[in-house]
């Protein structure tokens, strides 16, 4: 069976004839835009080396990306089959075409999904795909790809230009050195690539691997973390070397947005308690919820954009974890609630006008009823775009509806791809223009807004609430 | 006044002209498919006893519907008056005639609710009525409806086979002999009615008739159930006999979705607390969540479907509940949380390939949050359709839009009616499959799916995802 | 730039040509109806004074309007300089100009919220502007505005009677004498202008002010509130003063809608513990659950329907309240649970035909969850509209979407406009009836209601509904 893949140019538009028009007209806009990519998990490493080889298709596509395989997981396809690689290094598929034809000959398993979507899209526009993927094509269109990628226009740099990517930030651990990013610079290669500081292993005290991430950080340092005195030093510094290197944020997350002050001794003794290993549940939370708070106010010092995405249950598969590690699709979120745990670190720092605090969320039941109202007032906040399993037409679709009315379209940050595989972020880009176009259009068939607004506003939305809420401009 | 019933061919879908015309087109494809009822309340005894007789139009529609009465109720119509019966006796309205009228009288409330919807396509299609019904022709619809009644082809058997029902699931308590189920056996009939185990009645210790419901279980096993271990082996027991009388589910309620493993002495301790009549809530609320991972356990070993329903506050209404007992309109959906409540279960069987764990919810907020995350990953885990007061247009529609990107429709479970009003199944059948005709033209007018994939799917959601889902295939 | 103001005639209409125009019809045939205004916080000094004076242009609808300076203040534009009065009577903006030019430069921030739309709709048709507000045609509209406001035909009586308003309802604390009522009835106008009985201020004992207006109380009453049983025949004798100067109603507000019943004992130990400064949380908790029950045991003997807003978080920015007070736009929501907390009530008074309790909401996972059912099985509850944040085009549009299938359009009461902005009454209930127009339409092509159907609807929920929930009509 030949089937013509499928991408017609008026994709994702509602289909009334008048709205559709006029969202194609805003979409055209912007289509060719720079891409600004404030927010990911892109591996530096693929643009300190010129000559970076992505692998197979399948090490390109599938074995990194839990999104793909956990969908397949879900319909018994054993993890091991699908090459990820395990913790004990005990044997995994290795063959590469075997991992291909497993996706193929499932690939009806996204139909409707995000995940479709945007590989539908790099199939085609990447690499050059005409032919919707199934069981009997799945061996030539991989040699397709694995011709593309044994081409120079297919190293990351290239693909970069390609793209039309103005700004990348990279996700970076709090003792990372950077050298990537400093090999970048180096190399006199121009594309934008800046680090962001993310110091959750060294301030989540409940993780496993906490007292390994504060050895490294103290490495890093030159000096033990002994105190927290000392850390918040630490942090201090490191937050100072990641700004030289062009970060202009830092990135926190916690399972939930739970803040709080505690006194320096308060801290230490609890401090204390995580180096000794007798730390509780109750230590953590609020340790974590001290730490927002110092990071705030470490913001409103150096200007680091603040980011925060709690919500999220690591890890919930526990015979998933022990076999495969970190990342296996197997997050889950949880219900949050932001009014009372965000009161604070609000009313220390929410109008204070040198603190960017951007909240992400994957319970959408706060937009419309915390968040929207909160960053309809406090000038510190804006709401970073759908997160996550959010992340997708109809999830982008909810967010527009319940956060913009009351927060405004300015009190948000436009849109990140959030992404660590590199060659879906046009894909990601795209989709979201494409529902902002519709979003912006809905409104003016329904003469809520005029064309003149709508043209600032598909601007806004595209990638100049990004340049801004990042200080990228 | 004379008003025509207002039934149109392409109902429920939406107005746009083209999307109009390719749901119409998918739904024509299944429109006369089989009806598959895998989960329901219908009474065997309709199909045991070939002369069954419905008695009168309110018999049939009124009385025993807590759809139709709990709406009158709220507009301070006493149930008295539509006669239903109290448990003291007491006398209630027995002029059939005069309930029918009170209905009709009122019929407007039900403008726009899916009440209001499946009667008017039952009227219309199951008893040839062709006026609207009100106030000045509800004598005349229900002399209609009774004389439709009185002959053979409205016997239970004959509608069954007129409504093309391919196999219809009852739900049976865990002690039930099935005596109805081995005469529609023995009777020689082909209709395929199956049993549902459905064991609250002795698990839920808290339930006021529990040491009743243990009596009765006792009685049909033949020995007294006097600890947590003889009901274990009453439970296995009694489920390999329902899976000898076809069988291929079983049900599960409870006001949460917690689980928890408690060791053998923990589980004797409390039931002897509630032998005793000495459990505490806590006690009620771990053993449930226990016996639930028991169920699961056995579900791995007889392969029996295991479904869940948790989050319906029971008979809240204790006026009501006093003078008119169990399901009277009044359970109210609470809050509820999935993902930290179901680890204990899933971390023990959630990657189990021979569990198939079907989740139902009244907290659609835990559509987009938890369910289709959860559902997503865990191979064991497929997601009902929208329960209860979500089976209606909206509520399907609101849980395509929630569930499907992030699930996959792979992942859910079709529809089922769960409808205890016999001759309805029709009408539910057919809004669902309307509702899923125009979901999936809203994704080939959008660009999403192409239309080779939407006719795949619309006969997986018509029928073949509940057949799979529920092993009747 | 010269823009003609953007206000279409089938503005907020879906854009299908099928439904706008049925949309249309039904909005055309109560377009021009009474507006009917069940509770609002107009202040009843603009009808008691029959030469009221609004002051200038940004007196009249700036600086009051927390929904415009909340949106200002949330990108970063100081409270002060928009002339809003600090408590500590330190120096704020007091050019007027100055203050409506900040907003006409920001008003982009407006696009696509509902502050927007109100305010397009008033600028046009009460003030005549026909130009769209920008930063340079700021001063001119200024001017046209200010023009306005010296004219007889711009005294508040005369927009009421220009507005084509029925009835509007005020809402007042426990101890108001009602003098501005007084006035008004004497001087023989005939505008309907009812009070509306608000005990909050006396029965949540955390509010820092209660002993202060406990006290107020008391000299209304002529006796001191120096017990719990002379508070309830202090508010007993309140309510049936208010029912004497016209109100059909109370409201209630509290931070969750917990409801329980104390004994006399209890409750007179918690009120001396709240006199003596020593009563905790918990105590504040069970006093106005309690209180909510006694005043819906009140209602039952004196007619007065009951309102019910609960889940607000009020002054939640501290930086915020201590320096400008109360209502500035940082109330914000929390989550609610209503089917434990309201069972209290509800088993006392909930199946009463007496009662007539309107619940509000601020937590939108409760319609279909919580708040649908429980309206569609008790007698005693109807829905009131979405509100505050959620009383605008989108919000709207989820409450029809979310409720009325389950609990029906007769359930709910119609639409408010909750207002202290009396010139955009008209706007907000123009709002309301094109969405009821477009909901009803969407209905109309989706086959659910016939067009006879639809025209009885679109009257009850522009006006019917409203006048009989709250017994006008």
């Amino acid at each position: 069976m030949t089937e013509p893949i499928h991408l017609p140019a008026d994709r994702y538009f509602d289909p009334d004839p008048a709205q559709k028009e006029i969202a194609l007209q805003l979409y055209q806009q912007v289509a060719d835009k720079p891409l600004v990519c404030p927010h990911g998990h892109v591996d530096p490493r693929l643009f300190s080396d010129p000559d970076y080889d992505f692998g197979s298709p399948a090490d390109l596509l599938l074995i990194p990306d839990h999104y793909i395989f956990r969908m397949l997981y879900s319909q018994g396809i054993a993890l091991e089959s699908l090459g990820v690689p395990r913790r004990d290094g005990g044997a995994v598929e290795s063959d590469h075409r075997k991992i291909w034809q497993t996706f193929a000959d499932n690939f009806y398993l996204f139909r409707g999904t995000p995940t479709g979507m945007w590989l539908t899209h790099e199939l085609h526009d990447v690499f050059g795909v005409r032919q919707k993927l199934n069981s009997q094509n799945a061996q030539a269109i991989y040699d397709q790809i694995a011709d593309c990628l044994t081409k120079p226009e297919f190293r990351p740099r290239r693909l970069f230009e390609r793209f039309n990517i103005s700004v990348l930030a990279t996700t970076d651990a709090a003792h990372d050195q950077l050298e990537h990013h400093q090999a970048i610079k180096a190399s006199g290669w121009q594309g934008r690539i800046v680090p962001t500081f993310r110091p959750d292993g060294v301030v989540n005290i409940d993780r496993p691997d906490w007292q390994e991430n504060l050895q490294a950080l103290g490495e890093t340092c030159g000096y033990e973390i002994t105190s927290y005195k000392t850390l918040i030093a630490a942090l201090e510094s490191r937050r100072a070397y990641f700004k030289s290197m062009g970060a202009t944020a830092t990135d926190h997350a916690a399972l939930t947005p739970f803040t709080c002050e505690l006194s320096d001794a308060e801290a230490e003794a609890i401090f204390a308690r995580a180096l000794a290993g007798i730390a509780t549940e109750d230590d953590a939370t609020r340790f974590t919820g001290h730490l927002l708070i110092q990071n705030a106010r470490m913001s409103t010092e150096d200007g680091l954009v603040m980011q925060f995405h709690p919500g999220s249950y690591r890890n919930h598969n526990s015979v998933v974890f022990e076999k495969f590690g970190f990342d296996k699709g197997c997050d889950i979120p949880v219900p949050s609630e932001f009014t009372r745990n965000l009161k604070a670190l609000l009313d220390k720092f929410g109008s204070d006008p040198r603190l960017t605090l951007i909240l992400f969320t994957l319970d959408e039941t706060t937009y419309a009823r915390e968040l929207a109202p909160l960053a309809g007032h406090y000038p510190a906040l804006k709401l970073g775009p759908p997160w996550w399993f959010h992340d997708s037409l109809n999830g982008m679709r909810r967010y527009r509806d319940q956060v913009m009315e009351t927060a405004g379209v300015y009190n948000t940050a436009g849109f990140n791809d959030d992404t660590r595989a590199f060659p879906s972020i046009p894909a990601r880009h795209d989709l979201a223009r494409r529902v902002d176009a519709n979003w912006i259009a809905s409104l003016v068939v329904r003469g809520i807004v005029d064309l003149n607004d709508a043209e600032a506003m598909i601007h806004d939305t595209a990638y100049r609430l990004a340049q801004r809420a990042y200080k990228f401009a």
